[in-house]
């Protein structure tokens, strides 16, 4: 592995088309070190498989997405969910990785208190942070751009994630720095050593950000060096903050999801080294 | 008039399929007081024409939207943008109208520095402000939505329009207050509590948030009451920090342009009625 790619994750989303195996020895091929995993996918070939393909392999899993979904209000759906999390929880455990992912969920349906949404994560962290530090677990809080605020994640800056955070001990939750969500935002700089100071920076993910959006803006992350981002710039605040771990590239993209896997593993390689550390 | 209605506009580009004469008639007919106007229609009318056109149907024009895009770099395109928000400028005085809304621009090709385009954007404002003054013009900084960071208006929250707008006197340059753009902000309360201590509120516009996003996220602001916005706490928000001007909506939507100018126009009165003063 050369020293450029050292702290290089591919989160399997980005290349989704390739079965767990081929993720695995594309992997290895191109001396990438670490992945971040899916429930979804690993649930499919199995939790003890997938862990014990990637511990062969000798890959670092740096985190697993993703938990969360914590905003509903019927007691039955809140029970579900935390049951839910806890599962993610033992299986970020099985897997190895010490990061849990978490969205926290958008708008129930017909609510459009956001301020009483964004207090029921709260709820939820409390039952679960305890039961993730039992399993060397920690939580990740993902603030997703504000354009999801409704329906997918009312947590849509990272103070707010902070706000949550800090309710609980640094080594339970922290908060998940995605440039394609906070890149917008001139106060995220400040938020990512405020982070940083407490040991929060508990992920640091990369996409770039690319237009026209397409429709329902779920799968426009752009490729790096594509976009209006400064990727360099990114990494820079958060080393300022004191993080030095992995650095996970994690795109929706229906034109890269479209094409061979071990050549976007590959190219992703590739702008990794232009367009972030090189 | 009803005293429900005494402070609702309609800006032209809810209903922009009806020509100006037909908006005038429709305004009078439904006891609409005001309108909010665009460049591009009424200079297609006629600026002279639509003055007197609005003004015989004793209709108040809130605002003309929309000056702005300052961001370039080329002196060329510079002073092409200068030239053409002084034109606005004039069109507003003619118009009779105290506000023009300006929308920033986005990033120039190439650039990924939102920090040195925001900064353009002030330069522009010296030279604009006094102008707009002579004109009895004030300027209104509109926040868009994050989601337009990169490619339309970099100028994302209310508070980074503030501290645009501070730098000059508040009868010059304040800011559009637009539900749509801000809804997700748990600080904009706070902001437009700094607006309007200051008098910078100079507009105030609804639109509702829906989802899925149509592609390119311009066009699918929701009719009122079709989405998660309250808009009837943030119209306590404006009011609480002492605005009690007219209330704009300003829709851009396909699925109310493909239907009959005159029924949208209807809707949204009974709309803003049950949603925001009923």
């Amino acid at each position: 592995m050369s020293a450029d790619l050292a702290r290089f994750s591919i989160n399997q989303m980005t290349v989704k088309q390739l079965s767990p195996p081929e993720l695995a020895e594309t992997c290895v091929r191109l001396g990438v070190p670490g992945v971040g995993l899916w429930r979804e996918p690993v649930r499919s070939y199995g939790v003890e498989a997938t862990a014990k393909l990637v511990r062969d392999a000798g890959l670092t899993v740096t985190t697993l997405c993703r938990g969360g979904f914590f905003t509903a209000i019927a007691p039955e759906a809140r029970a579900a969910a935390l049951a839910d999390n806890r599962r993610a929880i033992e299986e970020a455990a099985t897997l190895g990785t010490e990061v849990l992912v978490l969205v926290s969920g958008g708008l129930p349906p017909g609510s459009k208190d956001l301020r009483a949404a964004r207090e029921r994560i709260a709820d939820a962290l409390a039952e679960l942070a305890p039961y993730a530090d039992g399993h060397g677990v920690r939580l990740a809080i993902e603030p997703l751009h504000p354009m999801y605020a409704s329906d997918r994640c009312v947590v849509s800056t990272l103070a707010q994630a902070l706000d949550l955070a800090e309710r609980f001990p640094a080594h339970q939750v922290g908060v998940a720095v995605d440039t394609y969500h906070i890149w917008w935002d001139d106060r995220a700089p400040a938020q990512i050593a405020r982070a940083g100071a407490a040991g929060r920076i508990h992920t640091f993910q990369l996409a770039d950000w690319t237009t026209p959006l397409p429709e329902g803006v779920l799968n426009g992350r752009g490729q790096l060096g594509d976009g209006a981002i400064d990727l360099r710039e990114w990494k820079g605040y958060v080393e300022a903050a004191g993080y030095f771990g992995p650095i996970e590239v994690e795109l929706f993209n229906e034109g890269l999801w479209a094409r061979d896997g071990r050549e976007v593993l590959a190219e992703t390689v590739e702008r990794f080294r232009t367009h972030v550390t090189g």
